[in-house]
């Protein structure tokens, strides 16, 4: 049965006709993927998921939509972490998926931009980039499926952001259809343009609620000549701190990364990730994991590494160190940090913080998260890590051996609130890369000033007079 | 007399009440400096400068002024290019002017931040960061009277855009006094924070229409350890894009500058900006300036910069070059690019552009623009200089020697319509770095797509309701 043959609406069958029978899905199998999440925290309802394969279908669509006030939900690669991919439960949610928008437009290592489709997945756009003898630094998790349009929504950040930024800071230009059905055209890759208002950075981080990203013009980069990557054994978070404002100092910008782990992250790793294993031969109660890149030589890179740790030891700064001695090595060290998460999962329950503090309070917002959060549960066990060159912690606290995984899920808001009062007691964000959709929207609106809410509702009354983008995410429009 | 005394309005004393007597111009010959700018292009009227001492002050001023709806220019170091900073003729625009606001509230060296009032001098910034070991990458002519929040407002380029981008990459937060009197406390210093829609790189570049800047948290760099400032000749913009390329190659995120000047500015400025000379001993037809700064060592500056002159001299890109031996003759050959703009002025009338196109579309623009303003005026003088790195050219037309300098200005629309056109064809903007104010506001309202102004006018109407801020400046609202 296909989708325009269906129970559907005149108005659903008039979308299916936009984009024909072969890309639209209405069987609630086929519908059934694109109503969750990883997480499994969020599950919508929808009777139809379009997969338009142009801008110019997009625009028909959100056009129509607008006209007969139809709610839409973009989707990317899915592979969010706040339910704002996720349709609402009442059924309403038309589901826009840019899945067949996945065509690298052009590459251009002259004025070193790539431009894409909103669909395009990340990790062909870093390999495009790479055959091209360039680099695309945004490397996340997820980057097998994510897409850029969905990276951009969100303004993701992942592991490069200490040297190259957000995915923000590595975008030039987009193309937008707007919730009217009006294509914006600001496919610009001019490094320098203050002409207007800066609407790129509005829809950048706007998680579909003022349009949809179809196409950007994205920044590449040299290649990276030297790269070295070493994990440090540490006492404390505040020697890690000190580690990282000397790694800084000594190196710049060819300062990469440099991530905090906790010995408890290490036990997780090892234990549950199958190949995964401790680089240091005795026990300590921190970690870092310091990446170093650098543009000119391989050497530069080693002789850094080496002064850095050198000095750091001397200093008292680390207990012991290992420096990855080949390219398998960097990418076990770098496994390890990444599976971090997923090693969590056979321990029970996990709830999840993704917070951001200025760097220099990191230490003080972990010991005081921690005394607060074992005074409500003496048994937690805390798995605090991140990406502390950013002040960016995923604080999650994995449940107590043995205890009840509903009956400590059920404590989430409660552990939150004192995690979160911590946060903004350090003027930090309780919401530092995963962004806010379902997840985080109403305790942002509580928690920030009322004047900060009041400017974005009138951005989104502005750019979305009907209320049809992404409806229940991000904002709340009274 | 004292403003409170003279023949102002109610209304009027009524402002002068919010800041105090001492506070307030109004005699003419007070308020006079505030009525034109550098270039003598603008020239207003204003019955009132104020100069409040706080964001409360700012705050009372833009409630009263939103309840009266009187018009308020903000002014800071009043240099901007392009008439934003000078009231309308009318002579109702009230003056509000942030240079009693000029205190650097806090240094962090550990979150490597620097938090500062809106009317702090660009070079008291620079300057605080130095003693504290630390570096803001900032830096522009007007640096020694400039003002942060006239820098933000205009999201100012300058000479480290390559490495460091423009002010917008180099701001993580901002408090902004809106036109309604209230306050957004947006001064975060988190490297991290997707919580909602991008309100702060909306302030940023919006000239003041938006709001006022009243304080900022700034990012701060480590200080580069090595330094090397090269000076090459070579024929034609088709190797300097090379030699570019070779360059950002080689160099990576060490590259911090590489401007590119024709013979004729260097004959300018040889002849009228004294102590100035030719740093090589026989004549080019084109010269690339090239900053190199590394975070490691000076040696690895010393390597690259070797390394890349010997390549590019066996490679036929370059047929001369001069490195700098000192720090000195470093700060000489930046003096020499800096006062190419400066020492268009003794050789009588110059018409200009703020333009940029893609880098790699540089030498054809040139070309192309070279062509079409020679074919309507053969004898003009062309000196086209600027941020080859950046893509952005001021392409400065002199006029033929010995004309009429009156008869040669008025053909500034004219030449105008010509070289933008060819901007336009390559993707550039005519508004790259100096902003839009006055000067360009009515271009862009024709040339961009109706959409993007219509954007940008529902923003003006959601922000500023009363339509007090700036007017007549950056968007036109209907």
């Amino acid at each position: 049965m296909s989708a325009s043959d269906s129970l559907l609406s005149e108005t659903l069958k008039a979308f299916v006709a936009i984009v024909g029978d072969a890309y639209a899905l209405s069987a609630p199998a086929d519908v059934a993927p694109y109503l969750t999440e990883n997480r499994g925290l969020y599950h919508g309802a929808s009777p139809l998921v379009l997969k338009p394969g142009s801008t110019q279908e997009v625009s028909a669509i959100l056009k129509l939509a607008s006209e007969t006030a139809t709610p839409i939900v973009p989707a990317g690669g899915r592979t969010g972490l706040v339910g704002g991919q996720v349709p609402r439960e009442g059924g309403s949610d038309v589901i826009l998926s840019l899945e067949r928008m996945n065509r690298i437009r052009e590459i251009d290592t002259l004025a070193d931009v790539i431009v894409a489709d909103g669909g395009t997945i990340l990790a062909d756009i870093q390999k495009a980039a790479e055959e091209n003898g360039r680099f695309f630094p945004l490397s996340l998790g997820s980057e097998g499926s994510c897409r850029i349009g969905g990276n951009l929504s969100t303004n993701a950040g992942g592991t490069a952001v200490l040297a190259y930024g957000n995915v923000r800071q590595l975008c030039l230009g987009l193309e937008v259809v707007l919730p009217t059905g009006e294509i914006w055209d600001g496919l610009r890759r001019l490094k320098k343009d203050n002409s207007g208002y800066d609407l790129r950075d509005l829809f950048i981080g706007a998680e579909g609620t003022l349009g949809v990203i179809t196409g950007a013009v994205l920044k590449l980069f040299p290649q990276p000549r030297g790269h070295q990557v070493a994990f440090a054994g540490l006492k404390r978070p505040d020697d890690a701190l000190a580690l990282f404002e000397r790694t800084s100092l000594l190196c710049g910008t060819a300062l990469t990364g440099f991530e905090l782990m906790p010995r408890i992250g290490i036990d997780f790793t090892t234990r549950h990730i199958p190949g995964v294993r401790d680089p240091l031969s005795s026990p300590h109660d921190w970690y870092a994991l310091i990446d170093i890149s650098t543009s000119d030589s391989a050497e530069t890179a080693e002789t850094m590494i080496n002064t850095l740790l050198e000095e750091a030891f001397e200093a008292g700064l680390i207990e012991d160190a290992a420096i990855a001695s080949s390219l398998a090595q960097q990418t076990a060290f770098w496994h390890l940090r990444e599976s971090m998460s997923e090693a969590q999962k056979p321990e029970g329950g996990s709830i999840k913080h993704d917070v951001s503090v200025p760097v220099s309070r990191v230490p003080r917002f972990l010991a005081e998260a921690d005394a607060a959060v074992l005074a409500l549960m003496p048994d937690a066990r805390i798995c605090a890590f991140g990406h502390l060159g950013d002040g960016n912690i995923h604080y999650n606290i994995s449940q107590p051996v043995g205890a009840d995984k509903a009956g400590f899920i059920a404590r989430w808001r409660e552990l939150n609130a004192v995690v979160h009062a911590i946060v903004h007691a350090h003027g930090g964000s309780i919401s530092a890369e995963h962004g806010v959709g379902q997840l985080k929207r109403d305790e942002l609106i509580q928690s920030r000033p009322a004047i900060e809410t009041e400017l974005m509702n009138r951005i989104k009354r502005a750019f979305d007079p009907a209320g049809i983008m992404n409806p229940g995410k991000m904002v709340q429009v009274p």
